[in-house]
């Protein structure tokens, strides 16, 4: 395995926590992670392994030897696979509005200034900042109409060293979209986002391929027949990764029922937008078929706990997805979420699922109020953030192992302001993890990496 | 009014928010706050008042002005009307294990160890320390069965200048509590609470009554009758506060219907442990009846939405118990809740409510998922944790307003570590008010003041 190390190579020297399947930690203790000049891991040696002490004197005598201090630990980066950009600046803000006002008084206007390069850079320059300052490695954008605004996100992906999916969004359809943020006719979002994928093709600095453009059909509301199928055709002919939403409220629902005679999976598969690169969010109302369909073409669903107690009216039963199947990922889901944190998103996923295995109205009686096998775990949850997040975006990602890119944060448990509070002689490296999942903050995200880049440094006091 | 201003009085020149009713968000912008040399609050001064300039010149001079930087705001001290204190190791721990286990493996044994004083000191010293940090200006706390490990509590809770209300654990059926942590009798639980009562009223430094005791039987199912009218009766004579838990689950409500032949909330009531100082936890499965009761009693409850969704197989319903005038508060309920923040409690609360409202379950039609007029918003959230938390527990706490005690914490939407992200030119006052109730974290709480002292400040980076 040696002759697999490039000689350029450097080491972290850690104990690193992550999730290749949803049940399944794995603690690698006082490991040596060999990352190579382009940021792969080359190689995970363990304590126990002959060559753990010749590389890590090699390493450190090159100075290319980083060591953990105790109390601080290596996760995977953050895959947050569901963010509106242009929403950021009305996070945690309209919440207590109804979705129609929300949509159209708050959200519709907000996103129409991104044509403003200047407002863009105003707004996405601190997104990118905080979402790898919360861990966030990985984001998969919705942008606005804009190739401007959409240009602008791509470069500061790239400048801040994000690895960033970037939508130009699509909406063409007169009775759901206000007249000034719509696009003009469906060819002109069709020939927009084929401009767009050849904008991020040539971005300078792009040539690594860390910024990725996606086909971003709003949803189908908000869509015409016409503008679904060119867009599903460029799917097909460019094989790039497609977003959109799919039946997540009980009106998105029962409107593409009425409106296609079939449910938006289905609709979405007929358009040609359903590929092993595509990541529909919420999905709360997916029928048995539909999860079917979705499994059979390797399509993934961005679950989105935190937006679904506010917007979906139900909550989406990941346990029950994952054991058909189905390819999931986790969204803040930023600003219908209000938290940029994935360790939000992540509670929140256990949250919502207990929800849903318990129920929640203490009037019915037991065995109406809860739907049972729905409850999942700190692990499934650091999963869903991280190597499900990396499957579903058919990326190398999501684990720290041998091939992954290093996409990596470091958890500072003795931060201060940390509410991650162990006691070593009691909490087993498991119990730590699940402090971490339980308790971790913005706060403990002491460096941000991605691929092999140190892209985020917390200020220390 | 001047002449009710003290001498020896300092101010606080800042913009503060708080919730005096449940849908009543107050924002007063750039008053002083006037605080007596004893910590209370003599006058909030509009900065339209004719005396704002001379009263603030009188401060300046003086030197015993403090003016709050732009970003910074005031808020009422948060109570957390429901900690388990000695739970406090455990905490984001063994969440994934049933209550059984949980209990008998996990909790009993932790909390057996507190008759050891220095192990007691070990973890109380920096519980009391990081409650302060996230904002916690009053916390009502389950100590456990030992007047040592109790009193290294109260005299954290003096020392580091945190109001406290520290209940002695009483519990004494055999059939409930394991051997190695159960009361001896009812008589020697009925001593043991009357002797700490003594404890707390004599403790050097407590003049001024920072430190309270608090009467504490640990829920029905876990203590005998005589124990049970012992308490009350030692209530009724005293006057000191009472708390308790009460039908939180299924298993608790039918327990005691079943042992009792009468509701959790009446049965109490029989017992006398229903006094408008009484605060009793979760309280999910009370019925009509028992509402009034608590109403009429004017006791209350401890709303703790995160362990809700862990623990007590359903959401308490506390739009609907606040229309039905019960007296409300809130409550982390450390280690049942994972999290020390009560920021993260107003949000679980919020979250809770949307539950409630809409349903979670998206195979059932939409008629029969939720139960509608649930839902509560970040100002009741706010409500809940401050005003709310200082009616139940009948003391002068929660609102920044003349009268009241100088409870309070500056929120600083600029820290290092924020996620509150302003917009000036597009944020209103109770725009600011709002994000700060979804995003903010320990890292924003820049200083915390109990009784007009401050009793933590953040380090800066
Ligand atoms: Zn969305
Ligand atoms: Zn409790």
């Amino acid at each position: 395995m040696n002759s697999t190390l490039s000689p350029s190579s450097w080491a972290m020297q850690c104990t690193a926590f992550d999730a290749p399947q949803a049940d399944a930690l794995r603690v690698q203790s006082d490991v040596l992670v060999v990352v190579s000049a382009r940021g792969r891991i080359e190689a995970v040696i363990a304590r126990d392994d002959p060559r753990w002490a010749a590389q890590r004197e090699r390493h450190a005598v090159a100075g290319q030897l980083r060591e953990l201090p105790a109390g601080s630990y290596l996760l995977p980066g953050m895959i947050d696979v569901h963010v509106h950009a242009p929403q950021w600046p009305q996070m945690g803000k309209a919440l207590d509005v109804p979705l129609a006002d929300w949509l159209q008084q708050n959200t519709f206007p907000l996103e129409a200034r991104y044509g403003d390069a200047a407002f863009a850079e105003s707004v996405y320059r601190p997104l990118v900042r905080q979402l790898l300052a919360n861990g966030t490695t990985t984001a998969m954008y919705f942008g606005t109409l804009h190739d401007s605004g959409n240009r602008v996100l791509a470069e500061e992906c790239l400048r801040q060293g994000q690895r960033g999916l970037v939508g130009r969004v699509a909406m063409d359809e007169p009775s759901q979209c206000p007249p000034f943020y719509r696009d003009a006719s469906a060819q002109a979002a069709i020939d927009g986002t084929e401009a767009f994928i050849e904008t991020v093709a040539r971005l300078p600095g792009n040539a690594g391929g860390l910024v990725l453009p996606v086909i971003t059909p709003r949803f189908i509301p908000s869509c015409t027949d016409e503008l679904l199928a060119g867009l599903g055709a460029l799917a097909q002919r460019t094989g790039v990764h497609v977003q959109t939403h799919c039946s997540e409220s009980d009106w998105a629902h029962q409107h593409v029922l009425e409106r296609c005679g079939m449910t938006d999976a289905h609709a979405l598969h007929r358009f040609g937008l359903l590929t092993r690169r595509t990541v529909v969010a919420h999905a709360n109302f997916l029928t048995p078929a539909d999860v079917a369909l979705m499994a059979d073409t390797g399509a993934s669903v961005a679950h989105c706990p935190l937006s679904n107690f506010y917007f979906a009216n139900s909550v989406f039963p990941a346990r029950a997805g994952h054991a058909q199947r189905l390819g999931l990922g986790l969204g803040s889901d930023i600003s219908g979420g209000y938290s940029p944190s994935m360790f939000d998103a992540c509670r929140h996923a256990i949250t919502a699922s207990y929800a849903l295995d318990e129920g929640v109205d203490p009037d019915l009686p037991p065995a109406q109020r809860g739907r049972h096998n729905a409850r999942i775990d700190h692990v499934f949850a650091l999963w869903l953030a991280t190597a499900a997040g990396g499957a579903a975006l058919d990326l190398p990602i999501g684990r720290i192992e041998a091939g992954q890119q290093f996409d990596a944060i470091v958890v500072d448990c003795e931060a201060p302001d940390s509410n991650i509070c162990i006691w070593p002689g009691s909490d087993s490296p498991a119990d730590v993890l699940q402090k971490i999942i339980y308790n971790a903050t913005r706060a403990n995200v002491a460096q941000t990496w991605v691929q092999g880049a140190l892209v985020h440094a917390r200020a220390t006091p």
